[in-house]
């Protein structure tokens, strides 16, 4: 299969309150949505639309330092500014998710309280509009470690598996796969991002010609649980 | 921009000493290589080719385990028969980069010894060929701490930037990015992995139309130095 990543443009800025997925319907339609499309969408903008976006009062870095505390579940590592927390979802990363670009000034965007719900109502929405079942993927920036650079990953998911588990395939000299399960929704999460860029407003792409899986996949399948973690 | 994620068909197996460039270079003929294009090769095929194969002498698990702390600059955890190595190069991985799938029964697949290099010779060999520079990486599917499933890397790169530097540039309020490195080669070979998949075959993908920047990146480049990593 080839797939073509192509970038939703006409989007904008997105207010508190705004409805998020009729935005995206309409952005969508000059694409014409069709069967084997999935829509990543990167959390900004389904942040600020369902309100997750805090007012900072005095000074902005200790504002925000007592945000990520109160936001985190725990703190997982912590050099000088840094801070690497796991969220209330269970994903592990610098500032419990919370961040400020792309945030109006004097503003912070939080994650989502619930990234699967948020993809499920977009989805939903596309379906009642273009009559297609569009898998749809929340996406984030993340940092990982051991290796330079930031890459997005799926926080939340509807309508396609997050992993797909190889395990009982051969491999073409007939022997079975040692290597099983792929993170497809973190692989597709990674691939918009390529069209999408932090800094040209475009927070969405439609990869087309998708052929995985239709599961039911959610974000906190891509958490690995900590009693199998050697990294915490 | 959008990107077309095409798979590279008809190059089926890589015998010990074989010329990979030729059989990458004869199986894009088809697809007529232009300006925009970057070539995503799984290392297994390189591996191959660079005779970098070892026949298992006696109990293949006791072998693989010599063989992964032979290869292993360190051991960085260990778990049951999991051992997760910082190899020569300086990636972290399970096994150091060593594995079975698609290797011919009998025999163990190691890391190329220098994925740069490899990369280097291919992009050359195609240029030769098409008259055009075709960047190359070279892709390792790796584990990761903190989530599960694994996603596909770059270990190698010739001809493009591995990380894209944002630092400077505004997002769409204005303000200063906070997000500043992108790891785009990882996000190429992750984006290819979608239409390779471990068990079709498929050792290669051509992503088209990539308008990220034509640097000197190097496999290196991805590597965070252990001084900045809080999670050896």
């Amino acid at each position: 299969m080839t797939l073509e990543i192509i970038p939703v443009s006409g989007i904008g800025a997105v207010a508190s309150g705004e409805d998020v997925a009729l935005i995206l319907a309409d952005a969508l339609e000059a694409l014409g949505p069709s069967r084997g499309d999935v829509l990543v969408v990167t959390h900004k903008i389904v942040s600020k639309a369902e309100g997750r976006v805090v007012m900072v009062e005095g000074d902005e870095e200790m504002f925000k330092k007592a945000l990520v505390e109160s936001e985190a579940l725990s703190i997982v590592r912590r050099r000088g500014d840094l801070i690497i927390a796991e969220t209330k979802h269970g994903f592990i990363c610098a500032n419990a998710g919370i961040d400020r670009s792309n945030a109006e000034p004097g503003t912070l965007i939080l994650l989502p309280e619930d990234p699967d719900s948020s993809a499920h109502r977009i989805r939903t929405r596309l379906e009642r509009r273009f009559g297609v079942d569009i898998p749809v993927i929340i996406s984030d920036t993340f940092g990982r470690p051991w290796r330079r650079g930031l890459t997005d990953i799926a926080i939340g998911l509807s309508g396609l598996d997050a992993i797909i588990d190889l395990r009982g395939t051969r491999d073409w000299t007939g022997r079975d796969l040692e290597v099983t399960e792929i993170a497809v929704a973190d692989e597709l999460a990674s691939a918009a991002d390529l069209v999408m860029g932090k800094a040209s407003g475009i927070p969405a792409a439609l990869v087309r010609g998708y052929e995985g899986p239709r599961g039911a996949g959610r974000g906190s399948d891509l958490v690995r649980p900590a009693n199998e973690d050697l990294f915490r």
